[in-house]
């Protein structure tokens, strides 16, 4: 950590702000500039809280130097993670498709919709039964009798099941689910992340809109620091000032992710578009980028929908879609 | 709500998608283009659902003419609502500062700047029990005993408190608090929002980091469909290209709210900015701006806080503040 | 374009304003709502200003249906554009890459890059003789002696070369360059960019930091509308709230562009990252994404370069990422 | 300026990497951290390039600790800059309104405008002749007839005349014009700022839509550093994901910019919002924030101007504005 501190600073400010840091347990080098005096803190800084510092009246500035993250990081765990679901196995070298409707509206749809993504090759089934919908005027979801619909389908076709969960109040309705799916406004809700840290069950976390790579690591340590390594991290487009797609497919965040951390990345180029046709094109670059695979909405009948109609395949492009998938993946040299 | 087609659609189905919208209770005026065809959706359009229309093949775009919440919004109820909150009046005509430490740290921390604060003209009483920080290793607020402090500096002074709600699990531990807060990273937790818009207690809503004006009102349509009108709006600055300052203070946003909705807003001056030097500069020009109060963070020791110290003022700098702002009240005719 | 009236306008007003539309060549349809007048105007509305309807009392907003670009549009011009220099053919079916150091610094280094890259495949050389740098004390290129010096490399390597212009005094300079690049900074200079419609010559033009698709086709339709069709788009990263990398990448850019234009479009990863690992990644990205090639920044000696060493890869492994692009290209069926 | 270095990195590149610096005639301090080698560099460090110690192999990132800009920078430059234009006095202490229409349309109007916006107390004349338009379909300006009209204006009121330059062919046209503005999209148009630069003409320089302050400062600098000394700074909104108007302003720049520089900086209301409505509560927030002045658009008949009529005034509301931003400015202790 650098401590840049303003011009002029009292020579009896700064001794006190240097013993202050050596109770902190820190070493520190200082550099005398012309114009500024920069304090170098060596050691173990996870512990030193960077605003503290700020509030110092003599401190300019403060910049890390180390990432604030430690069980998420690739520097402390340089082997790949990989998170096993049922058969499927989640990270570097595979390449898994999750596959399902927006929402689960009932036995059959969310089952005729299992056993065509099935047969297409996905290997894990996504469905929503808690939906977080802007307006309180708009379809919410059918809740526990939605996750009670997927199990029913996961009996039907064995694909083991994702679906998002909104509020640590529900948890009890996700005993059985196989993996528990924090959506991208809940982000940053610590309290559901610490909660689902205490579990084992794998946790498919969602970049929020506007959130950079660091705050996304810094939740999936949330997760990670209370006991769950199941993370799976989710790319979903960002908010940007571009306003001819729904959000902006932020690619990089793949290969940064990567170097960055040992968890897997997926994409989902359903959101990240919004509308259909996107997702193929946008799915191929997930390949190429390096990811470890993809959530996208098919729906048995997408115009009449109840959520998302506009950005959900129909069995037959998905279909499609994933003969086409295959041949990447081999030529990446991935398992899928 | 206006639905453009594809070019060349074919007639049949663009009177299946007609016959649709009738179906749905609207009525439609057909205008075709020399390129495009669109179709004005006329009458009630609120239970319509955009996404779903999209999904239809031959539709190209879809736009709405109205606005998508209706309790939030002015067309819909001209008068401006004020919050009553013990003596105090939150809205139009008022001008409120709510001021108080960002976490509370010990009865005599709290209860001092309860004093001070008080003094200088504060009315009502912040601080922080349960405390949202990026890295699980941060100090994450006292809980229950925060809360239980603030209580105590209630009693010790007469001013209600305002404290922030994390989930819908500690809702039992805010029974006595007067303002529940919503932080900028729950606008979004619609579970919470449908959970508070039961009570009658005031609720203080943040904006979220990267939402929308819009969305931001959508959220408080949550509470207010739920039953609970008391909704303070609160701009606390939000996320932008530009990093020298932690958030971009968004001034537009009052005199937007103040048009679209009849709802209170104050602004957040200490997290717009991240640094106690701009909370001056920014605070003056929320009183210009026409928002109905502010909420400061002030510290009895900056440099010792567990939470925020770079963005606290001292008690002194708040009471010079506050002097300085009563005048500018006065000149906008509000009372403070 | 659609015209939405503010509630209870005036018969009187309204008339005026259907009278003014009709003035202007176009028919109009008007639906009354319950609680909004629509008109939408029929016929050829590209003359019709969006701003001076806005500028009427009565009008509440105005939203255009049809795109504001004509020579750009694929609506119009179907056929993909192959824009040809020497024996490149860019466009749809081919993958080109152009490559060269960020800046011209000498003969022999320009010599030495521009022999290796097309050694590895490269199709153009790329070298900067004019430099937008933020700072006035970095360096700014060797201007007319750069360019000179980029002949002499063609001459040596057959290579046709690209490089930027910063303004139309200098466009003499620029007689024998094979393809002018107007840089992102620039992407709005509407001067420059009718300048350049009279010429003949293609025109690499790349998307400003925080321009829209839109914005970046109308810049495309500045040059058409003067004459020169030969425009080359180039996506070369946006500006987000993210700071972990220069730019962020916006590879949704390339369907986007494919669908909404018949202009060729390549990718800069150089620039949409600023850092050389990074350059593979998003490469591999841009061949999956359906680009028609790529501008890439190799330098002999990166620790020497006199700008953007950090992002410019060796000639080693310039020839390595070919070699594995070469093999995608193929996949995708394209000529490379 | 801090340079981290790549863990692991082999003693003899450290070595090598130092002496390096060294010969760049600069000090250093080396910090070995547990995980972490970092170098603070002592002294003069503005002709050292970030971006060529980045290229370095060992390098992992480097972080500027001094502003890189000089000639725009307070530290330097303690006094505030007044920018003299006829008897106006522009910067610290004064409050000057700018007023006029968007472009130039005939010598009746132009004179109308520029007699009503005088008695209602503006000082400078604005009005532009070449206008930067999205669409080449768009009024481009009557350029040199538009500088004429604008003459004729002067001479019909006295007030000095600014108006925007859109690329350096045309300076000669703009011999004698008080204040040249550069607009939003030329803010780094560099050639052009050099060439601004060798005029002790006063600058009217507008802040880019989606660059940062320090870019703002640079860009300042380059006029500066080629010997001009009268810039004014002019923020005028910037581009976020909010739609709902135009752009968003940036209030927090202008105490940001007073404490960096010693330039004067006004605000743009009518850019910043792009709707009428809107200029009234910004323009008391500019004055509010400590702006040394406003520059707004006012137009005699705005539902005919050819371009932004949405946004201007008419004479009569400008008026009323005026004598409310007296009340105000006086209230501030600013002459105007």
């Amino acid at each position: 950590m650098i401590v840049i501190l303003k011009q002029n600073s009292p020579q009896k400010k700064v001794s006190e702000l240097i013993d202050k840091f050596h109770s902190m347990g820190v070493s520190t080098n200082v550099n005398l500039g012309h114009y500024d005096t920069v304090i170098a803190l060596i050691g173990d800084t996870s512990k030193v809280d960077m605003d503290s510092i700020l509030a110092n009246e003599i401190v300019d500035t403060v910049k890390r130097v180390s990432e604030p993250y430690k069980a998420a990081n690739r520097k402390f765990h340089s082997e790949d993670t990989i998170v096993e679901v049922g058969n499927a196995k989640i990270g570097e070298g595979y390449f898994n498709v999750i596959a399902g409707p927006c929402s689960v509206e009932s036995e059959e749809q969310i089952i005729e919709v299992a056993e065509a993504v099935k047969k297409s090759g996905a290997t894990l089934l996504r469905g929503g039964a808690f939906k977080p919908r802007t307006s309180p005027y708009s379809f919410q979801g059918l809740h526990g009798e939605g996750i009670r619909l997927l199990l029913e389908a996961k009996k039907a076709t064995g694909l083991p099941i994702v679906t998002e969960i909104m509020g640590i109040e529900h948890i009890d309705l996700f005993a059985d689910v196989d993996v528990i799916q924090v959506g991208a406004r809940n982000m940053q809700n610590f309290q559901l992340l610490k909660e689902l840290g205490k579990s084992d069950k794998p946790i498919l976390l969602k970049r929020g809109l506007a959130n950079t790579i660091e705050e996304f690591l810094m939740s999936a340590e949330y997760i990670m620091a209370s006991g769950n390594n199941n993370v799976i991290l989710c790319e979903r487009g960002i908010r940007t000032f571009e306003t001819i797609v729904r959000n902006t497919l932020d690619i990089t965040a793949v290969p940064l992710l990567k170097k960055l951390s040992h968890l897997p990345i997926i994409i989902d180029p359903s959101h990240a578009s919004g509308v259909a046709w996107l997702v193929e094109p946008l799915s191929k670059t997930a390949v190429a980028a390096g990811a470890d695979g993809l959530i996208i909405e098919v729906h048995n009948n997408p115009e009449c929908a109840l959520c998302d109609g506009d950005q959900s395949l129909t069995p037959a492009n998905f279909d499609k879609l994933m003969t086409n998938l295959k041949k990447r993946a081999e030529f990446e040299g991935k398992k899928m």
